[in-house]
């Protein structure tokens, strides 16, 4: 990332940054973002609240950097998983591991990405959101109710619980539909759910999957 | 749905909500939800203002019918689907398919939900939630890469479009760590990132993929 080396001041306002990261994030954890104020951050950081500003520019300044953070992190993860050493299928298995270790690393960060990009974020009353995601869980159930039956019938493997098997769908299911609502009018979602089934059912290898 | 018949009276009210419901959507969908009032609705669905009072309390209430309605067929969709005759594969099948067309048929909606809750939402400032996404595309990017790698070297599937298998291990891989967050401390992504290489490698069928 560094171009040149860094001269002791702006080392030491990195690091600044860094602490004042952490801080915020601690605060934000433990208390919800909106009731955390830039004077309760320096106060924990142990610094002025010019200093303070000095650093960042506000809140959400601050906010955003803990994001992009967590985002370089992925990104980190993901390129020395995807270009690492080995064959492109060891590569994928990496890069899964990896995501999965960024995100145990980064729990709290990405808790508080969320909390603030869903649900909540609009001001909804609570509530509303609650009752979006009741429909969607009882959904989840009826699915792995019909995964179970699959797998005694000896249609589907059984040894994933069908509570995974659903997630798996589901999540499948998510990522094809909201890529298509982002296309907009081209979309055609009977291309993508075709894609959906083939890979939920059959997988992505191209050999006979018990020897992989 | 309905447990007696309702009453003249009930079944018009009914049916001006809904008209409300489509006005309002077409408003939403074409300006933006901030930049639509309550009169602008009651005007396009030719009703007065306190007509419109009358059958909802807000505009926040409005939006919260639009969307609940489509969660609604979502759900009717997939019991209907998933409680349906046929084998459980069938009936999985049926499901995506089912899923795939209830996004089809309400993309003005599923829109207007999407751009509420992600993003846009938190008055960030344009630019900041772009440029987590840039780092993701940029992942998905090389991820598709490696996975045609894979494809050309004989380990994976060359009959599925690169992109398309990224875009399904992002969606398991999101759904998984989701989830994981959502469970909090007792959450180990080490269980989750190998069911989501098993069902993306392998896919879900008990039987050799090759016959299904």
């Amino acid at each position: 990332m560094t171009e040149k080396p860094l001269s002791r001041r702006q080392r030491e306002m990195l690091r600044y940054r860094q602490e004042v990261l952490q801080a915020a994030l601690q605060l934000f954890s433990a208390r919800g973002y909106d009731r955390v104020s830039m004077r309760q951050i320096a106060e924990k950081a142990e610094f002025s609240v010019g200093t303070l500003y000095n650093l960042f520019k506000n809140k959400e300044d601050i906010y955003r950097a803990i994001i992009v953070e967590v985002a370089d992190r992925f990104e980190t993860a993901a390129r020395g998983a995807l270009q690492g050493s080995g064959n492109p299928l060891e590569r994928i298995r990496a890069f899964i591991a990896a995501c999965a270790r960024v995100v145990e690393e980064n729990s709290p960060a990405i808790r508080l990405y969320l909390s603030l990009t869903r649900g909540m974020a609009f001001h909804f009353k609570a509530g509303f959101d609650e009752e979006v995601q009741e429909r969607d869980r009882r959904i989840l159930q009826l699915l792995a109710s019909v995964l179970e039956e699959g797998g005694r019938a000896g249609l589907l493997r059984y040894d994933l619980h069908p509570d995974h098997l659903a997630l798996a769908l589901d999540g499948l299911l998510g990522a094809f539909l909201l890529r298509c609502m982002e296309e907009g009018a081209g979309c055609r979602p009977e291309i993508y759910s075709a894609v959906v089934e083939e890979v939920f059912l059959k997988g992505a290898l191209a050999v006979d999957p018990s020897k992989a």
